[in-house]
């Protein structure tokens, strides 16, 4: 063809206009929710093609595509499968670059539908058109804000594209992507995949420079060679994660009758992936979970990891879940075991996981994932205990307001307070670490105090950890600071704030806060867990808390694995 | 002994009076926050004991056990551990009965503290003391509305009971359970164990009439022997379902520093769970997935599942995760299938899983489940797509008002609105599935000729499914109604309803209904799922929706393996 994948793909992605071929004002029909996610968002002209109605939604509507004064980039076919070849032959005479056919009844039903769909092929290759489908539920594409999916479906731009030979999958993972908080910059619902094929939408992926991650869920490849030569090109670049089903008999049999696509031998498929440094899953929700995991975190140079937990059994499910899907979870150091001796309760784990075993004191807490991610034989560390049901909100869900009672006793007068801030407020604004750390010594020392043990080395080290994450912008020292005011209070007004976060809301921000910096120092992954069903996880900055350690050990061994890949084939960098 | 479990731990769960020893109004101490829990909810006197404040949150302070006036039942120690065993002897010279040692510090801290906990079990013993822990975190009963715990945890009564060696892994299930809607009777954070073993709880669960079924989480056992003698009587009666980690090197060394259990071998403990029909699973999501599963559904009579499913690609995982776990994807009989061809469009799976391909016309999608659960080789089903990405949410979404305006159009008048609410109240008053079925049928057929489609026996078979489940009471007729009615309407007012649910809830509850109807017709069970992270699913009735196909399968072949057992020592009643 000559042309790039990025050439031939432009119009798809990036049209100006876009017609609806099906449109129509029958609430009952996918014509109608097909034009309406079609009209949500996109910028350009979008024209109904109906040859019974005279107007759609109150857009005028054109009995053939031909009708249309203006360019038409792009089609979108909602129309019975019989009536497609002849609009496709209008398509190409009106100069459409591009269409999207999410249309049912070709290939997966048989040989009649197979020649069907090839009339339409022959037909959209003589004309330069490029298309998604048939048999699909349409695509997203962020750079034009355009939804031209067959039913309205929540999503937002992000670093992942993501391509589905499942509507209904491609869907529950682009809608939970977005309850997660992350977005697609690029989703196609690629059908039967009778023109552009899954190899040539991860090529293009990964060639633009937006996306970071890209995912694909695939029942069956027409070219496994094609794949291969396409893909081993792109791992180097960008991780590229599969869901594939097919393991089984009973799976193999469903997908046929599905898209119609050969399962395949899983384990031609598996070799074949592997070779290439393809990530593969097992799940809609583990594509997710890896994706996030590369996103945020830098890749791990090892399997070595070490656990920190509130909870003793809360390390125990972590290690057996680390040694399970293929970590090591490292024997610690003597060096480390002796410093960890000197802040932690006598009662603690003396290894790894480490488990302060009740301990309130949650300044050594804080301390402790430096103190293990300095040590060489750590690769990566799990943070424990993130969300709701931890160490850090049962105190301070068990002490009500006497946590902030205690901060706000050493903040006695207002005259004080505002000195305090002034020089915290002047502090902040030179993003000095060593200056912030002068000013919020005094807090982190009170706080010290509050909780029944001082020791110069632990505030020193959680200062300096806090005015970092200060300095860089991570964490907003006056709203955090807020939270723990009373509401309505002199101290409150004094800093400009108006709607305090709660106290729950704060330490989450804090921890996140210092999760990222602790990568940012380290230079290694922190993964962190919540251990804990709550509300809908979310990624907060650039971090995500895990609901389970089990999780985050599956989502730290396909990092390993990737790093491992890359540094086969030498593209390993640092 | 002499007296039975039930006796000896009667004051346990139920004692009149309770002491919290130390207690305090140190916010920054768990005495603190554990006397706050055991305040409340519980409706007798809750004593706290402290040799240094004289009060303690507003209540009369005693310096020792002794000293209170009335009787102890139950005594809660909250004090270092190496002054535990002299308050207990107080506690025997007081007569108290039972006993829960929230103290760390012993058996799992080394020879010393083991000496110490030895010394607490004579006195103990010597008194006829029965006391959980130490090193715990104390324990629900919800006949007494105790929560004698170390901190604040939401829970409430119902079927299940809950042993646990983990603290955090018991709060987390404990908390997960009560975001799902689901209850305890019992939680017990047992932690060392010197006293009441596993084994013990389990049987005084097992003897429980308003426990259901019996979880538990086991690091190690003192007593294997034990173990199997108490619980091979107490699994035929109920199920007993056991997260036991341990299985590789990792997690058997982070359980010895974590409660001091040797976790023994893995292969040792998967024999004897089998052996005696203990159900082991590998999460504490998965206790409580496995654990609803069981209050909801009747047993499966065997492996074959049939699959229903909006989306092909959510059958094809499904199909694959239930080969997987061991189910039988069966294939279905031609009588099946001749019967689906008549409903389904052309395009359908014409297989297990059963997939209608994107047809819009949900009656069939309704009536299908019956026509697959009447069929001998099936034993279950899963229906999928039951939340809020599903061909009904999104067939409702993408019409915004359109159907509530096309089931509005037939019905126009207020005056035959009104007829046929007065037809339809009496009907629903008379508990009559064919009177009902009369009444609401005109509504079924009105739906089904705005679905495009009309078929005499598909509106008889909905008509009468529905009817049959406003009949049982599962199914509030009039409120459905309201949801789709406008906002404001005289027909609302006719009716009385002044908060009508959203068109979202009201299918939900309709699902819920249709599916407790399937299970209460043909006496198998139906697990649907959501297939989609949405907001925390609960149990509604006595229906749960799965997040996955995954899931689904996982439960339904727990259940299968539990029946297949009972069978086997001829406990299996049908």
């Amino acid at each position: 063809m000559g042309r790039s994948i990025v050439e031939e793909l432009e119009p798809l992605f990036n049209p100006k206009s876009v017609a609806v071929i099906g449109a129509t004002n029958n609430w009952n029909k996918w014509g109608y929710s097909t034009f309406t996610s079609a009209l949500d968002g996109f910028r350009g002209p979008v024209y109904p093609v109906n040859n019974k109605e005279s107007e759609v939604l109150g857009h005028k509507a054109y009995v053939r595509v031909t009708d249309i004064p203006g360019p038409v980039d792009l089609a979108v076919f909602v129309i019975p499968a019989p009536n497609v070849a002849e609009v496709m032959e209008d398509c190409v005479a009106k100069g459409v670059k591009a269409g999207v056919i999410i249309t049912a009844g070709f290939a997966e039903t048989g040989e009649e539908g197979k020649k069907l769909q090839d009339e339409v092929l022959r037909i959209a290759r003589k004309g330069g058109i490029r298309f998604i489908g048939p048999n699909c539920m349409g695509f997203w594409s962020a750079s034009s804000e355009l939804r031209a999916f067959m039913f309205p479906l929540p999503v937002k731009d992000g670093p992942l594209a993501f391509v589905s030979q499942g509507g209904n999958v491609g869907g529950a993972v682009v809608t939970s992507g977005y309850m997660r908080g992350v977005g697609f910059h690029r989703y196609v619902s690629c059908g039967c995949a009778a023109d552009i094929q899954i190899e040539d939408y991860i090529e293009y992926f990964g060639d633009d420079p937006q996306v970071k991650v890209i995912l694909a869920y695939i029942e069956g490849l027409v070219d496994g060679g094609r794949f291969l030569e396409k893909v081993k090109k792109v791992t180097p670049k960008k991780p590229v994660i599969v869901l594939k089903p097919g393991k089984t008999e009973a799976g193999a049999k469903a997908i046929v009758s599905h898209s119609g696509a050969l399962a395949g031998s899983d384990e031609a498929y598996e070799a074949a992936f592997k070779s290439i440094g393809v990530t593969r899953v097992e799940s809609p929700e583990e594509l997710l979970d890896i994706a996030i995991g590369f996103i945020t975190q830098p890749l791990p140079r090892g399997r070595n990891v070490a656990i920190l937990t509130p909870g003793g059994s809360y390390g125990v499910l972590c290690a057996e879940a680390c040694a399970t899907e293929g970590l090591n979870v490292v024997k610690l150091p003597d060096k480390v075991i002796t410093a960890l001796d000197k802040v932690f309760p006598p009662r603690w784990s003396h290894g790894n996981p480490v488990d302060p075993a009740g301990d309130r004191n949650f300044i050594t807490f804080l301390t402790a994932p430096v103190k293990l991610l300095r040590v060489d034989e750590v690769d990566s560390l799990i943070f424990m205990g993130f969300g709701g049901f931890s160490i850090f909100a049962s105190l301070f869900l068990s002490a009500d307001t006497g946590y902030a009672e205690g901060v706000a006793s050493w903040v006695p007068s207002r005259e004080q307070f505002r000195e305090l801030a002034i020089s915290f407020t002047r502090a902040v604004s030179l993003k000095d670490t060593a200056e912030i750390g002068k000013a919020i010594r005094p807090v982190v020392a009170g706080v010290s105090v509050i909780m029944g043990l001082y020791n110069e080395e632990e505030v020193d080290e959680l200062t300096h950890l806090v005015a970092s994450a200060i300095a860089s912008g991570r964490l907003n020292a006056p709203m955090l600071i807020s939270a723990f005011l009373p509401p309505g209070s002199a101290a409150l007004a004094e800093m400009g704030i108006q709607n305090p976060p709660t106290t729950h809301e704060a330490i989450t921000r804090f921890l996140v806060a210092l999760a990222e910096q602790w990568v940012e120092d380290c230079k290694k992954p922190v993964l962190t867990t919540t251990f804990f069903e709550q509300d809908q996880p979310r990624l907060q900055g650039s971090h995500y808390a895990y609901p389970s350690g089990k999780q985050a050990a599956k989502v730290l061994v396909k990092m390993v694995e990737y790093k491992e890949y890359l540094e086969t084939v030498g593209a390993f960098k640092k």
